[in-house]
């Protein structure tokens, strides 16, 4: 039996939940989670349903395997070995952001790679990685539904930060969930900017040196976006007003 | 006489109108129906009047003719025939939604197809049909307003989800209120998807036996939407905040 | 002196001003006027301020040369004389919508014409003309300022119920307020369907018996929209909510 | 010791902050300057956070060298040396509005040139400059963060509204509060048409005295503008509702 996580750590992952659904990455689909706090072998992920309804009591603890540990019964996320096999892989991952975001979409249905278009992206430095999972399993219902597709998937992703789905969506990843969401964010505006300057003309993207050094300046930032995005989501539409 | 409609069912469609207002998908314009519980010979539609304001009393019982039983003097929608003809032609069909749903209506005109972009639109696995209301009537009003142009219409969807309609919209259907709803809403977004990446370059499509899995993979999955929908459209904006 | 123009009349013309601002028609700049009710040489227009917060007291009467009868000192709208000039030159217009409706624009400074893209732009049936009052006037501010561009830019209108303006905006006249909001809203969504829909291929447009069809029934069903449009612009959202 | 600013202008730059949030010029990130009412060579810029929420007590007083006055160990924002350095190579600006807004960061990658599209960009007649910071200082972190890139950038904005920032974002100015956020609300709003412009043919801008006759005129009606605004940004949709 692991130590039950952090509370404070809990709370973060629900308001993750409803901080991308304000932003419009999440809908009634996608996921975040984040790492047990205590135990490294361990993520926590709600159980099956609407980022934006998320509260406390629907984050279940998960090994690095899926296997739920306090499902209690409730259905679980069927792309749960997104989260599972990202953290296997990448140490350095604290957090994770599943989603069909939908600028980025156009990207990985064309083969067109995102890149660092301005210093608020500079977290795509290397690109955007591209998954295909029809060239590991053939045909499929395009979910990653277990540890092989997992695995593949965070294969793909290798050291970078977002890896594009062909025909599903996309997977950012982040040391906080504040970085997941940032990135989350940033990698849904970025994708608009980048698909709007391509029609104008030749872009030219940051460099390497340009988007590594805008995003260590970034992340001392963070804090800033932080707390306009926990009060714009305290307040989703769909809740009654009092 | 046929008996009263489940009240469960009728609550479902007026939810359903005000849900496919909220997500933008009908204006002023467009209407929803769903095959009748225990008289398969009939349908539930709206009077004539604007889906967001639609309320239990507002809902009338049609034949497939498209003939009300029970409109006692209101005006009721011109194009009732699209939904009695499609009732009459696909047994499977429980519901149908109507809608100039804008990021639809430039692939009618254009003769391009929608095609399931991601897997969120597996339901489009056979790709759209098209309905070309001049070949069958020559220069009308372009409204489907009668049991021949119903009957054309649903001859023009054939065994497919979704049939556009040159010049004037769309209409999808489902096996249930909330499959039609669905199929609505996410053909929106995948036509906005599509656009968007037939801009950037080539586009991977799902094949056939991809996005039948995807639909069957969804399937299971509807409530987390229909959860998120129902609270969205709770309180649309035009509502008098108490 | 004239009569008072009818209480009813004005209510409707203040709720058009709002309504015309929710669908984002008109922003701080814009205005809407009606041709008085019993004095068809004089017209009423709101004083000089932002279409969002016009209330009754701010609507005054102007002459159709564009001088206002009761403006008590306030300051009027630089562009009066393109309402005054339209009354003169087309007895069958009742309303006028003057506005920079974003969607619009692009098609004004690129000399390409609107089409009735859709039946519910058939009151678009003979296109759109366009306005270059650079021809009339040289180098100006752009603004319809004076009863000799009013003329010409009326002149210019002709029998249709669009104007574009080059680098500005457009006009749109309608046989009553309701019927001139309705053209203005979906003038501003034909435009972007018209927009896309050229980007994706050639377009099919309404012929001309279809566009007139499709006019003259969309007259029928214009209370549907009006019902909503007034529920939704009661609250505009700069409104305190008490 | 300078005598402290005026009250008035204090909560017009507070207000200001709120509207560049509300109509999309800033989200997180951006910041709004205005040069102190009675020393010339100090402005006034909020502490490092998110426009959306600064209150009067966020206000810090700066010199042109960027060196907080009054910062009593808060942090302050990387990039004031925009503010300090445009305000002492430009005399006539008084205030200054740094941002990432999304229609205009597309031109500055690509080397567009945004040009006055229609009447109410009339302040861009000149045309946009484009500051490169890899031409100054090589590979960076993109940020204006010390007072020889403040320079820099300054000398590109010469006696423009507007510089493009590739990469990054933009700055534009004005001889007040109200213009400053009025030229980047419509900074914002010309870039998009103009975009959109682009794609659909030829454009014919406004000629040097077009675009100087309209600015004069648009000068005279401000007030109307910022009437709504005012209203509009009082209740940002993340603040409580009582």
């Amino acid at each position: 039996m692991i130590a039950a996580a952090d509370r404070a750590l809990v709370d973060k992952l629900v308001l993750a939940n409803r901080i991308l659904y304000r932003y419009g990455v999440v809908d009634g689909f996608g996921h975040a989670s984040v790492r047990h706090d205590s135990s490294p072998g361990h993520f926590l992920l709600a159980r099956n349903m609407a980022p934006a309804l998320v509260r406390r009591d629907d984050i279940v603890t998960f090994d690095l395997d899926g296997t739920a540990l306090d499902a209690a019964g409730r259905r679980v996320y069927l792309e749960r070995f997104i989260h599972g096999e990202i953290y296997r892989a990448r140490p350095d991952v604290q957090a994770v952001v599943h989603s069909h975001s939908p600028n980025v979409i156009p990207f990985g249905v064309t083969g067109q790679s995102l890149q660092p278009v301005f210093h608020m992206s500079g977290f795509l430095g290397e690109g955007s990685a591209l998954f295909e999972i029809r060239d590991v399993a053939g045909d499929t219902d395009m979910l990653v539904s277990n540890n092989r597709l997992g695995a593949a998937l965070a294969a793909a992703l290798g050291s970078r930060s977002l890896v594009l789905m062909r025909g599903h969506g996309s997977t950012v990843v982040g040391s906080s969930v504040r970085y997941a969401v940032f990135n989350a964010i940033y990698t849904e505006k970025s994708a608009a900017l980048q698909s709007e300057a391509m029609r104008l003309g030749a872009v030219t993207y940051l460099t390497r040196d340009e988007a590594r050094a805008a995003a260590a300046c970034n992340a001392g930032q963070i804090d800033r976006s932080w707390e306009l995005w926990k009060l714009a989501a305290a307040r989703p539409r769909f809740q009654p007003q009092t």
